[in-house]
């Protein structure tokens, strides 16, 4: 439990990226990417599997000079996704060197990581730009209720195949957890979208543990505990925002979708 | 060349469905996209890696369900990319069954095959629904242009480890097949956007070829020769439409980045 405590407050310099926003959110979010992939790409290593490391960096950076050149232009954004699948499958055209698998993971490491964590900075190209805390509320939210929840009332086994400590209990608190927390957030902001706030939080907890299991999915498959080691004792980035790669997206299409039109 | 010939005939119906357009192509691109992927998971297969065929049919159901309910929005079809990315993901849930590729793949499934082959649809929804002629001028154009000036002209070749037959001259014969294509049908059809349809012609040719040859990468990796037998003797959909999967989206974001605005 210590160690959880701990790592929830190396966080902590996430506040003040989320109090500023703009320009200094898309640094860390391009950051988390450049990270992340670099870890999945190890991970995928020890399946024998050999991503192209180069393209999916590549990529990233060119996602991140349409946000600062063109932004809020979704067909640059599709026309990126696009791309990627193009340079994913031309980066085995040296077919006696590569695996078909190389281009699946290639392809992966940009949109698993870096498309989805890049939504952080399109929640705050829309108009409810405010709403980047709701992701962190409700994916860090989930993760520590769900912890507390099921440590103390934990019974019933969630998938113990796949993450053999999470319970149903814990499940549910991860749940209610996020509801409270993005509740107060809205009361404190006094956001006027206050249905809205529920429903979020409700979506944005369960895409956050649906995040954190697909994760536990990948690794178990690798035979990895954690993705690295950058927060020495506490895993690596991809551990830690592992949730927030499907809450980001959940919010952002939550407020294009049922509340910006 | 006999059964090149007769292959090029079997795509007559597809001039029927370019003629109509609308809910006859979309219809048209649904059903490419359907057996491609059925096609490309039976290829995958004999790389011992299964993808969810479930997982996959169903998404571009619901691609086309966006379609008609919600024509032209692109924030539903981002958010229909990211649920495809978690959809893959939880496919894999039940860890001691599935391998990490049997996700990679479903989902390459749904993006490569199912949304990449979208784009003809997305393409007469622009104002420039015309250009969906483009696509397969420059698409067919190009491999029959290629595939003449290769048997007569063809010395150098292009890939030999890739696809043993192809030569440069092939290649550059394939451009310039589809630019002189592309210049008459903008002359019969009197589109007033004429630079523009050099540039395509030439985009989407290239772009033919590089979707060519990641399926012939992707079969080479298989162990096989055709994707399918649909069309006795010619191979499967995807042998016929695999570079219409990278000319289509060429041509798609083309119209969206360089003309329509």
């Amino acid at each position: 439990m210590k160690t959880r405590i701990i790592s929830g407050l190396i966080m902590a310099p996430l506040l003040v990226v989320l109090y500023f926003r703009g320009i200094p959110l898309a640094l860390a979010t391009f950051i988390v990417g450049a990270i992340g992939i670099y870890e999945l790409f190890e991970g995928f290593k020890k399946l024998d599997i050999k991503p192209n490391i180069f393209i999916a960096e590549g990529m990233l950076i060119l996602l991140y000079f349409i946000h600062f050149l063109v932004p809020g232009r979704l067909d640059y954004i599709m026309a990126w996704i696009v791309l990627s699948i193009v340079a994913s499958g031309v980066s085995i055209f040296t077919v006696e060197k590569h695996k078909i698998e190389d281009a699946l993971a290639t392809l992966i490491g940009i949109v698993y990581v870096g498309f989805l964590s890049y939504h952080m900075a399109m929640i705050d190209e829309t108009s409810y730009g405010i709403l980047v805390w709701m992701v962190a509320i409700v994916a860090f939210g989930t993760d520590i209720a769900a912890y507390f929840t099921g440590y103390f009332l934990g019974k019933h086994k969630l998938c113990p195949n796949l993450s053999p400590k999470k319970t149903i209990e814990g499940a549910i608190g991860g749940v209610l957890g996020a509801l409270i927390l993005g509740i107060i957030f809205g009361l404190i902001f006094k956001i006027k979208i206050f249905p809205h706030i529920i429903l979020m939080s409700i979506i944005g907890s369960v895409l956050s543990q649906l995040g954190d299991l697909t994760a536990s999915a990948f690794k178990r498959k690798m035979g990895i505990k954690d993705y690295g080691n950058l927060i020495p004792g506490h895993g690596g980035i991809l551990d830690r925002f592992d949730s927030v790669l499907f809450a980001a997206p959940a919010i952002y299409y939550y407020i294009q979708l049922a509340i910006a039109k």
